[in-house]
């Protein structure tokens, strides 16, 4: 998506080889018409013979694309919670995931009333890395009964693994830019030119 | 808002004369085109003679409607950070907020770069209880020498006192449903009829 491209490009910080920070636009402050856009090109790319009743995502940078995504499919959107500790709860799908930068491992949550075997489950989320949220939502789908439509990825960090395990999963996963390189001591942001689909 | 009220009245779930359940459409899973309503009735209340430069809201609950929000004024969306303990940070306002539900103290924090003095900013909520966290973002537009438009909630719980509060603070509050009494017993919601400004 090249408008997101130029955005990352003008407004993206690299703090390391391995991060970089879209503050700016993204995951603390958002740019509406941007969020938009987004959800219009996952709605292009995931409506082309695909059948859609729920979209997915998790808390917190998830929401606003998430959001967008489900207007335009015209279904409604879920948010998986975080939380570090769980009380035992039957109402709930549950699933781990590892933050690898923030060291930690968190549960996150849905209520079992918003996904049943009937639902064709998009789940959005804005980076994808390791692909460990991602796996944490698929695990959630998977416990719900319900067929995942595809996974729509604002951000991808192809230098790390997440896509590849997913992709080798099986699983159809759409990235609106593909990042392969942080150069940090250059300030130089490398993109796949053609999507991997 | 009517539309709103009726998907109270059809989806909220009573647990306790205080407390309202409402993860069908507004914190859980989220109604995509009652958030766009939602968006559509703030800006139609707001716009009239002010000036807005920023939606601000707090994560998770407030980002989907406050991006709607966002969208119809044309400018960005700010969601403060929720943290129990910070490491102390020159760059983001901090604000404490006491969250009686959970009872337990929370900072909330917004980083430098996304609010200056020259700001106009519209804080955008879920919901009004005894607003611990709406002083709580108020006080961070205060710290940044900005000036508030207003704050627009989407549940507000009149019997609490945080609307009151606010209000004798001078501040602008719109509320789009106002509750004045839950009956647990009778499973009954009563709204005040015509909206408090």
């Amino acid at each position: 998506m090249k408008l997101l491209k130029e955005k990352i490009q003008q407004e993206g910080i690299i703090l390391s080889e391995s991060v970089l920070k879209v503050d700016s636009f993204l995951n603390h402050q958002i740019d509406p018409d941007l969020t938009v856009a987004m959800g219009k090109d996952f709605y292009q790319h995931f409506s082309k013979g695909k059948k859609v009743t729920k979209v997915l995502t998790i808390e917190s940078s998830g929401i606003a694309v998430g959001l967008t995504t489900a207007l335009e499919f015209g279904v409604p959107l879920v948010f998986a919670r975080k939380k570090k500790s769980l009380t035992m709860n039957n109402e709930v799908f549950v699933s781990k995931v590892y933050s690898f930068t923030k060291q930690e491992t968190n549960e996150i949550t849905v209520s079992k009333k918003f996904l049943s075997a009937d639902d064709h489950v998009l789940i959005i989320d804005d980076f994808l890395a390791n692909g460990e949220a991602a796996l944490g939502l698929v695990s959630i789908v998977q416990q719900a009964g319900a067929s995942l439509a595809g996974m729509g990825i604002v951000i991808e960090k192809a230098f790390q693994d997440g896509g590849q395990k997913l992709r080798n999963a099986g699983f159809h996963v759409y990235s609106l830019a593909q990042i392969i390189r942080l150069d940090h001591e250059k300030k130089k942001i490398e993109f796949r030119e053609e999507a991997l689909v």
